[in-house]
Parts: C-alpha cells; structure tokens; sequence
C-alpha cells in the first residue's frame, strides 16, 4: 500500500499509464443530520464520474460537522463495515463508477480512540490506503479563533502516499498542509499529486483575509487566502499537482468555512476552483505538466542534498 | 562565525537585545561602469543609514551587469583588500554608519575560481560571514529564457547563518529562495530572518507573471509575481521575517529584472515594496512578530520531527 521510493528511482519522474484525466472536487453541503450527508455525498460523486472524473476528492469531515461536539457521535469503526455506512457509501461509489476516491475524512473511531482519517479507495470499490491526519488543527488566536482538535483526536503517525490508477498520490487532512516537511517528502517519494481535504477555515491567524479585504483585492481573494495560499506553495514548490477540496460556506460546525476547493498546477497556477457554495468542481489534469515544470526548472537536479545532509538536526551547540 | 544550534535550543525563540529596527533594502541601478555602481551602492546605503536604518541589504550582483559575459571581469578577490574596491567599501560603509550590511552579492574571485557570493559586515566595518550562492540558476525554458550561471561559478557549499546585532539571520541568493530546505534549516538553526539578495527576473518559467496579466490583477501583482511569491512561502512557512533586495529594472544585464525589493512578515503578509526603479526602501521590523505568529499558529511545536525522520531517504524499495 504505501510505497518506499527512494530519493534516487525518482530521476526520470516516472508518469503513470493514464496520464490524462479528469479530477472532481466535491465540495458538499455538511448538515447535522448524517443521512443527509451520505446522500449528498453519493449524489455528488455520480455527478463528477458523469462528468468524466476518474478521480473523486471529498472534503474533510464530510459526513460530520465540523465540531469538537459531533466527532465522537458521528464517528465510524471501518473495520466494522456493517457499522459504518459512511466507508460502504463510498466504497460501493467507487465500485458502482469504476473511480479512485480520496474520500476527504470522517472521524474514525478505533481501538476506543478518535482519528480524523481519509480513506482512498480503488474502482474495484477496494481501500487502497487509509491517511490518520498526522497534524491536528490546535490554535488559539485572541479574539479571534480558538480551537483544539487535540481535544478529541490522537494524531496519525504515518504520510500515506498510494499508487492508484490515476498516479501516485500524496494524502493530507487540512492542517496538514501546514507544514512543507511532509509535501517534500511525498515529492521526493514520486508523487504526482497531493490531495488535501480540509474544512479550511477564514481566520487562519495569517492575517491574509484582513490583508485582501484591506487592499480590496477581490480577486486577489482566490488566490491567496488560507488554504489557497498553501496549497500554491506545496504545488510549485515541489512541481506537482496539489488538490484541496473543502465543505461548503454554508455547512454546520464550528466556524465559518472558506470553501473554494481547487486544482493548483505543478507552476504554481490555479487551474481550477469554486466559489464558497455547493458544487462539484472538475477539472482536467495532464501529469506532462510535471515534467514540462521539471524541464524548464530542474529544482530536482539541482536541489543540493551534499548541502542539506551534513546538517545533524541533533548536533549539539559546539 | 556559523551558529549551529540544535532544534532543542530553539524553543522557545530567542530574540536579540535589539528587536525592534529599521531595515533598508537599496534597490540599486547596476551599470556598465563599475565605479557608477559603488557610487550608486555609497551613496544608497548612506540614504538608508539617514533614514535610521541599522541593516541594510544590497542587490545580488550590485557592482556588476547580471551576465556570464561580465562575471568573470567584475570579480574581485576578496581576500586582497587593496584590489577589491567593493569589499572595502561595504566594510567602510558599515563601520562608517554603524550599520549591519548584508551586502548583496558580488563576483568573487579566489584561487581561480568564481562564486556568486554574499558579504555580511558589522557595524565596526568587519566581515561577520561570506555566503557563496548553493543553488546556480539554470533554466532553460523553451522561446522563452535559457541560462546557464554554472557555465561562469562554482556553487558553494555552506547554509550561512550569521548572528548579528539585528538578529539570526539566514543568507540565500536568488535562486536559494527556490529551495524550502534551505529556508527550513535557517530557521531551525534559530533565524529571525532570511535575507535573499537576488536579480529576480520576470519570467521564471512559473507562468506567474502571465497569470497576473492575464487576470488583470495589478494589485495582486505585488503579491505574486516571481520572487515574491516565494518570498511569502519562505515567510509564512517558517513564520520568520524574509527580506529581499533587487537590481532595479533599468539595470545592465542578461535579462528583465522585476525588482520590487520587499520586506515580509513571519504572518506571510508584506511589509513593504518597492516599484521597479532605482530606491531605498526602509521599512521596520519587530521581532516580536515572530512570537506572536508562533504563539498564534504553533507550527514549532505541531511540527512531528517523530514521523518525518522515520523516513530514511537512501532507504531502498522493499
């Protein structure tokens, strides 16, 4: 399932058999009512694999609003499949439409503990892989947001990169995004694309939404406010593709979602995204880019790891 | 010279006796004439000293027409003061003002070879650290921009961190800021900021500069094009300061440089810029950004040193 590429298989970039495909991005209403949101997720999916999408992403937290107060209530114990409405929906989706999904998260509850977990599924509606959100979202900004997800889950402790028909894909949940360490090493591992669910929220601390309202830069807004901004960082800077997919502005939970799922480019460009509401975004996606990225700057030739390896994170100060 | 600080020492950030300064970053025109660019560098550096700053950064190759026709006849050799005009004045000019300079860079030559290379002095005019450019631009991008500077240098092999009274700071040139690794180490090595001298130039094969175009942002120009775009990554990711400073577009060279030297924040946000002609930006910084972005998004403590360095990257396919 996860695959142990070294640094040196990686040069030439090495594209899959199905290099061209098209992506779709389901950006669902989340309701308190769960039903509910297994329906709009199973109507969402049909309507990207109908729209030609052979690889579908859902948001985090699909079938559970996003709060400290549902996550225990709405979670699911997928090795109890009878149990666990939420994982058959989305493995019979696959099955039923012959498409790999990266099923944005649900709290996952094992062993007696609570993960926030995405779990990507083949066509033949089998589970590919399972990503624990290695990086919980714990922040607290004075007047403006505070929030533990420590609170109530145990953070994963494995990237989960899987090969899959449509390339080889990093996984991510929200916060993980955060943090380049895990981008670089999914990058360095051959991955094609990284996929980021994520209920992205609108007062990341970065001051960046002040910062676009302040200057009036209203388009600006779709290029460079929370997640976006990222999710542009992780893609150009490894040179390859990155997809972030979000509930919707107008789901249940604790704070207000920015929505805006998208495709960002191995440059770095936009090439897809959605307002704040429900809808399904498909896009197009030609791993060819990569290597045209890779072509006209070698960042991978010319990263310099005789550099970077000398340093002993543990040396002491001399 | 170098500090090597452990990760352990790191937490929580230290920060200098001074905190709280004024930076300069002299966007300087860079001509044919060599003794026009030390008069234009003197003479910028004094107007940012007037206006109060106590550091003060300078252009990537600020005394010599970014081209591998010049690099070889501009270079001087350091270690031979009496013949390196250019060294001694960055060194007088610091001692003079009693400022830190982070002098841009400058063609060096030594034992026969070429660097791209970086010069910090302290305010009593004395060479502090050298940084040799690690990451040579080269690109090579089809009807659109070929360059080779490791036709002309030889890259250097050494992160530079240098304390000095206005902080930790971590020196990178131009195409450094292409490298996260780098900017990581910086600050994990306990940078309050990274100062990047670089001659940016506006069509670095991200498509970015078409993408604003095309999107009639003009404001959004500001915030993404080429070198500032990854600016705010460095930034934002590392939650430290990040400076660069920048020929002005009317400069000699190979190719179109973009300028608009700038200051951004450890939020990701900008702090200043400049337009594309020959000017001082001064602008202020306080360290005390850092903590309050650390305390609001504790990336420091969220980060998990535990599930990235299970990953042996010489390890092989099982």
């Amino acid at each position: 399932m996860v695959v142990n590429t070294s640094f040196d298989a990686l040069s030439p970039l090495k594209l899959p058999t199905i290099s061209k495909f098209k992506i779709g991005l389901c950006q669902l209403s989340v309701a308190l009512d769960k039903n509910q949101n297994l329906m709009h997720a199973k109507n969402s999916i049909k309507v990207a694999a109908e729209q030609g999408a052979k690889l579908v992403v859902l948001p985090e937290m699909w079938n559970c609003p996003y709060s400290n107060d549902y996550f225990a209530k709405y979670a699911e114990d997928f090795d109890d499949k009878d149990a666990s409405p939420s994982f058959s929906l989305l493995s019979e989706a696959a099955s039923c439409h012959g498409i790999t999904i990266v099923g944005g998260s649900m709290p996952e509850r094992n062993n007696g503990q609570l993960y926030n977990t995405c779990c990507v599924f083949g066509p033949d509606g089998k589970l590919k892989a399972k990503h624990r959100k290695i990086h919980l979202f714990d922040t607290d900004i004075q007047g403006d947001i505070s929030f533990k997800e420590s609170d109530t889950f145990i953070a994963g402790d494995e990237p989960t990169i899987v090969e899959t028909e449509m390339g080889r894909i990093g996984v991510g949940i929200c916060h993980d995004m955060r943090f380049p360490e895990l981008a670089l090493l999914y990058r360095a591992k051959g991955a094609h694309m990284i996929c980021y669910p994520g209920a992205f929220n609108m007062s990341t601390g970065e001051l960046l939404w002040e910062l676009v309202q302040r200057a009036s830069l209203d388009n600006a807004a779709l290029v460079l406010t929370c997640h976006f901004y990222f999710q542009h960082f992780r893609a150009a800077d490894n040179q390859i593709f990155v997809a972030t997919c979000s509930p919707s502005r107008d789901s249940t939970g604790f704070y207000k979602i920015w929505g805006h799922s998208s495709l960002v480019a191995p440059s770095g460009e936009m090439i897809a995204t959605s307002g704040c509401e429900e809808t399904v975004v498909v896009a197009e996606i030609d791993y060819s880019a990569i290597e045209l990225q890779r072509h006209n700057i070698p960042l991978e030739r010319q990263r310099r790891r005789d550099v970077y390896e000398f340093i002993d994170i543990s040396e002491a100060e001399p």
